[in-house]
């Protein structure tokens, strides 16, 4: 694939993409965002300022980071290798950040939903969280609700899978798009030409 | 202060800061990042794209989540508020994540140094760790060096200190400016008219 195949993002549209969304998420009324890093900082950050509401306390961000092991391997800055397994460089430690999953509506904010790899490992790791901490209160882990929110969701065939509950109803993608090489903003190390680019593309700022 | 008093920052300026500043943070050659967030999530995430060398694997970013008293009692969405004390939403769980700080050059991130109260905090807790850590193989807790990424430097009274050694050669700050009111544009729900500021002021993308 050429460079000039890749499909450029800027950051205000990525702001906008966040911004367009919050409605939505806002029906679901999340109690807390988990990002996962490093892809999923950036829109949790941008997304938890348009979920902020008078009288509110802001949403709280906590962090997961989760990278492909073809990742870690790979020499350059490329995401999109397809990955194989995943590996936990960073997870919650509940006790200490006094953080219950139990009953709680609990938002999964990543870039993008390539392979679906990344999503489930962490979809299911979490659940398997809220099952060991309902457990403990004798409480019901079915009650905790898991949403998720990408930027770009690919049309491809996944290697994983999310619960129907999620898909049904708390699957929140900005896009859907076809599967082509996504270049964030925060890859690229030459933002005025990425910025033309994405400008050119149609992929910055929604003008009036 | 009227909002026209405000420093109005655009996305591609934050990106272009870290660029910028990144050529001194390789010297200190940082072997991780520990971004403060919510705000040092994204200054993170940008910088590590440009400490990134051909060959070699890509800097990890550790998060740790910080609030000041102050903000979470907040309704609104001001982060400026002086505060009194930090909270730990979340902390690193050095024995999951596999992580020891001994010998390690340790580059924590943050958005803004307002009234260091964060930083300070950061830097006396992590060294804390690295203390316990230390005893724990016998080594020197000495040979660990963090230095610190801020965007933003306020020229004001600070409530807090940093260590020396940090301060003479491994604090870098994109900017120092005078104390005034910051916007960052992931605060922003109107991203065009917070780009358009921002132009006006110069802070956008430093055109060749």
């Amino acid at each position: 694939m050429s460079t000039d195949d890749k499909m450029y993002i800027s950051y205000n549209n990525v702001h906008q993409l966040c911004q367009e969304t919050a409605d939505k998420i806002k029906a679901f009324n999340p109690d807390l965002i988990i990002a996962i890093g490093g892809g999923g900082f950036i829109p949790a950050r941008m997304l938890r300022s348009f979920l902020k509401e008078e009288g509110k306390p802001t949403t709280r961000i906590y962090a997961i980071i989760l990278s492909l092991y073809e990742d870690l391997n790979s020499v350059g800055t490329q995401t999109e290798t397809v990955g194989v397994d995943v590996v936990r460089t960073q997870w919650i430690d509940y006790a200490q950040a006094g953080l219950d999953l139990v009953n709680k509506r609990v938002l999964i904010v990543d870039e993008v939903d390539d392979t679906r790899t990344t999503l489930h490992y962490a979809v299911s790791e979490l659940k398997k969280d809220v099952v060991e901490q309902a457990k403990k209160q004798s409480a019901d882990p079915s009650n905790t609700e898991f949403g998720i929110f990408v930027l770009h969701d690919k049309i491809k065939t996944k290697k994983a899978g999310l619960p129907k509950d999620i898909m049904d109803s708390r699957y929140f993608a900005a896009r859907t798009v076809e599967d082509c090489w996504i270049a964030y903003p925060w890859e690229s190390v030459d933002i005025v030409h990425h910025t033309a680019r994405a400008m050119e593309q149609g992929n910055d700022v929604f003008l009036p």
